[in-house]
């Protein structure tokens, strides 16, 4: 069990799910790589990589320095990282406060990113990753804020070459909804998902992907001055059913509505809220808590409606389910992607070199963007 | 989904869970029947019942009137009642709140109790319900209230004659325990449930099974004066691994416990208390609301510790589930009481004439017994 104090920055952060900024990464002096193209890149490579020393306020902990990579391990690739999003998770990391810590200190911040392979020993057209490929580290906490990783091909899964946002932000914040849509409850074409923060990367992906899979998606976001434009921008994500409301219209809106999935990231009122509307028998997952309010439940709802309330964490399913599972996800989403069904979330992309802008921006979280790290 | 006006009165009334009166039968005039013998009867028979017409407070809307059945439907048996407990759902159903309701007003409330059969047409040693079983009936708003009842053996249960009071609050507060611990968490011997309300008729029970099943059982009850006796009461129900702790002594004692299941029964800091020394990916069981407190779920326990909530509910298991799994769980109940295995709850038996003694206590909740109305 966590301790108190150790819940509360996370619940924080949690509070800020799916914001991203960047900073300019300073190109290795030796790489000729490009976003689409590859050229064989050999050792040394050198360029920049962010770092902390010690648990604590990011902005504080946080260094960026110059580093150089001369040699690696005989089977090891090595991939230039192209571009990596700042998701709240980093921060807490960096903060000591999340349950996935750095195998030691000091380390290297980014659980997420998208890189391209420039040297590895593998037989080209024979082995799984070759030169040239896009890859994303298989486990969190990888350390993706750096312009060069390398490490064995099994700790890296190859994707294709897509829209680079997409790609960088492909293995979190898509695969939770792809998740919690095909996880909880057995839902069939036509059966309604109610969710709050609508707005957020993993919302905008849940209207995505209740598109593709023939479900209703209603969808809660804050009131706010320009909720016109906000709706016009989520309707052309979803489908005919696609359904935006803001939360102070759930009460009139849904009195004869019944959803059989709600997903949760807000917690508080509006959590207890899109519970109310759940068919008897069915699911709540709670991913976030963007309020930092706990979830409430009324015990009537329990009982004699037999709601259910589960969590989902990407990292727990990534650690415990079927690489095979995982790939064929991955392989989903990017055929999205690919085939132009994919809108990726409201970005910045930021130069590495003013990271610091990404990682202020997302710790101020409700900023509606995600801020990623670009490194070319 | 319930309306809110609908809702509060359920929790209030959950929150009096298992307490118990009653007021002496006047026995029916023809009646010779006593609790332990039988004596073949005859139609007509005469006695009392409780009734009301419309849905309201117990004690304004419920009368007491003289009855008499002079003859049944041909396949029907008539059902001397010996005992019927009074449970808060049972004020609820009169209050018009609850989810159950009875087919049409006026009606008899009453949704538990054990007769004895004085008239059937069956030949006796074959069929299964003769004069002379004591029965319980199959379905909930039966109508227990009242000195005699009818229907076909469809409607009953047979149930071996045991203490009258174990069989009178057989099929909800035992049954409840038994399916919380059977059916949410697969448990093997050594592991943990905690509950709170270790006092209430349910969670007696649990400590009961928990020493039947092997399971090691810590039970909250709220901090009383006389802790020191409940506790040494409470303990003879357990085994060697049986826990009694105040809600106070929780935080202190339970550092490095984790159990793998919770029941909970109070809601509010309580049920987030058991709730967080949950193992990871355990269920905590909500049957009850005493404190009228919603249950209340830090956001982290959901996503990192992947703590799962459920409601249980007794009359939806008793509609959905096999009557076979039923009638399994009503024999192995049984058997423990046969062999002096079960101690019912902490009850008083109220002559039938006192009913409103029976309501009024039950209202008022937190009495720390079951009022059983006494027919004889």
């Amino acid at each position: 069990m966590m301790s108190k104090s150790a819940t509360r920055p996370i619940l924080r952060m949690l509070g800020r799910f799916y914001a991203s900024t960047s900073s300019g990464v300073e190109a290795a002096a030796s790489s000729t790589t490009s976003t689409t193209q590859t050229v064989k890149q050999t050792l040394p490579v050198t360029g920049h990589k962010l770092a902390y020393s010690e648990f604590g306020d990011p902005s504080a902990v946080i260094r960026r320095e110059r580093f150089q990579i001369d040699a690696v391990p005989e089977n090891h690739i090595v991939v230039k990282m192209l571009a990596s999003p700042v998701n709240p998770a980093d921060l807490n990391t960096i903060q000591g406060t999340y349950p996935v810590k750095p195998a030691k200190l000091p380390a290297v911040p980014g659980n997420e990113g998208v890189g391209v392979v420039i040297k590895t020993a593998a037989i080209p057209g024979r082995d799984p990753i070759n030169e040239g490929d896009w890859v994303i580290p298989r486990t969190p906490a990888f350390g993706t804020w750096q312009a060069f990783v390398h490490g064995s091909s099994e700790d890296f899964i190859k994707i294709p070459q897509m829209d680079l946002v997409t790609a960088a932000t492909l293995s979190v914040n898509p695969c939770t909804a792809y998740r919690m849509l095909k996880d909880f409850e057995t839902l069939k074409p036509g059966d309604r998902v109610i969710q709050n923060g609508g707005n957020s990367a993993v919302g905008q992906a849940v209207i995505q992907l209740c598109r593709e899979f023939g479900l209703k998606c209603v969808s809660l976001v804050r009131p706010r001055e320009d909720f016109k434009q906000l709706k016009a921008k989520l309707m052309t994500l979803g489908n005919s059913d696609t359904i935006i409301i803001t939360d102070d219209d759930l009460r009139g809106m849904m009195r004869d509505f019944k959803a059989q999935l709600a997903l949760n990231c807000v917690g508080g009122k509006c959590a207890t809220d899109i519970m109310r509307v759940l068919d008897t028998g069915r699911t709540m997952v709670t991913y976030g808590g963007m309020s930092r309010q706990p979830v409430v439940l009324p015990t009537s709802s329990l009982i004699f409606n037999d709601v259910k309330l589960k969590g989902f964490w990407m990292t727990r399913w990534n650690r415990t389910q079927p690489h095979e599972d995982r790939k064929e996800m991955l392989e989903y989403l990017s055929n999205l992607a690919l085939t132009g069904k994919w809108i990726p979330p409201e970005h910045k992309l930021i130069p590495f070199a003013k990271y610091r802008d990404a990682l202020e921006n997302t710790m101020k979280g409700y900023t509606g963007v995600k801020y990623i790290i670009k490194f070319d």
